[in-house]
């Protein structure tokens, strides 16, 4: 089994209840990362509705900053189960308080054809001429990075003071696990946040709300990336993001509302 | 009071629950728009959190058409309430059957600043010298061209054979009720689907999920609203869209998950 598999497995503890750990393996500075909750949420949801295992439509509130190393709890709730869609509700919580709030459509995407109309991917030089995403450097502990492999765009890497809210990557299991649905909503939410090029501030960004729509099943292989911030005001940013499989197909549109803290640290 | 703060007029039940009725004059076809489904369950939810009464993310799961002419039920939670969101969660329910679930974060706008990053509007020809919404030419009984006056650029209008997945126009109360936060949720909802453009086709495109995010209250006046489909697949398409005040400024931005349904009338 998978280190992620593994560090999102559950236990039924009731109806539309079940039990698992945030493992501290997949924290950002001293949180969770948030797409990594999801996908625990996600878990739970699949096993509620397991005729339909693609998040297609996924939408989550981030209520409270999750608690890594301790157990949490998921209530799932089906709301209405339909030939080609299930539509349901979770609610994670730790310490007795909800953290996140989840609702989301899941359907069947095995039998994917051609796409009538699609976004194609940027070019992007190969894998191995991409640098990893940095991180200590920073003064972030990101172990998040022992789990996911983040190549960026050369151009980007050092765009943190560059003007430009974009940022464009390879990602993969570290163990070679290959990418399904459920990581490419776990890569929607993993990479740096690409306000930090055109502000030049890194810091925390908190996702308050992100929405991952799911396409089709990726191929095997790299997933690539591509976030940017087109708007931004009063603190409050929207983030769209793309993720293609390797084959070239479009295989998650994302978009967050997050907040850019004052304390935000200046390059 | 204007038509549509009189036709999303709620009494209260109980506790966090609220009665209403779906007014047959926002009908498109035999169905309540949904834009109009989502204010009435919106009005609920300010009430329901008073403290903060802008809609900032707002996502709903359509579940089941509504009942034009019928009451409908509205059961409110709020989930968590800080300084500056509250995030909340409603169901909107007719003859017993939950038709919308509804998940948003609301706050106050207020005091919205200068933008940091924003999206400008489209070259746009006046109100004026745009052609009405196209409707019952097309079949389709559109109650709701009663209620909401919109015009479309003249290049678009009749672009439904034009293989161009965009719509553009503007947008406004036809009894002058100016704009607000609440209309900017109703009206990412309201106009023709964008891919009538693209695949020559008019029919059911309804809506499986949508979300909407507010950037500001709008100033007086027209609203102008650009909606695109850049990714269809598997009968499953993704638009998004954009509405600017009359001076300019980004309102809102919100993407909606909708299927384009076979029987769709070719043009």
């Amino acid at each position: 089994m998978s280190q992620f598999d593994d560090e999102i497995r559950l236990t039924t503890i009731g109806t539309g209840a079940y039990e698992g750990r945030v493992d501290p393996a997949w924290n950002i500075g001293a949180n969770p990362n948030g797409g990594y909750l999801l996908t625990l949420a996600l878990s739970a949801l699949r096993q509620a509705a397991p005729e339909h295992p693609d998040p297609v439509s996924v939408t989550v509130h981030y209520l409270r900053p999750g608690v890594p190393g301790q157990p949490c709890r998921i209530d799932t709730q089906v709301l209405r189960t339909g030939r080609t869609l299930s539509t349901v509700r979770a609610t994670l919580t730790q310490d007795g308080l909800p953290r996140l709030e989840v609702l989301a459509a899941l359907g069947d995407l095995t039998d994917s054809t051609q796409a009538t109309a699609t976004i194609a991917p940027p070019a992007m030089p190969p894998p191995d001429q991409c640098p990893p995403r940095p991180g200590p450097e920073q003064g972030l502990d990101l172990s998040i990075v022992g789990r996911l492999e983040i190549r960026l765009h050369p151009d980007e890497v050092h765009a943190v003071a560059g003007g430009r809210a974009q940022v464009t990557g390879w990602i993969r299991f570290r163990d070679g696990r290959p990418p399904d649905t459920l990581a490419g909503v776990l890569f929607a939410d993993t990479f740096p946040p690409s306000v930090f090029g055109q502000i030049g501030m890194a810091g925390w960004v908190p996702t308050v709300e992100l929405t991952v729509h799911v396409r089709r099943r990726p191929a095997e292989g790299w997933m690539l990336g591509q976030f940017r911030t087109h708007d931004l005001t009063d603190g409050r940013l929207i983030e769209d993001g793309l993720l293609w499989d390797c084959a070239g197909n479009l295989i998650v549109q994302s978009r967050q509302l997050a907040l850019v803290r004052q304390g935000g640290r200046k390059l």
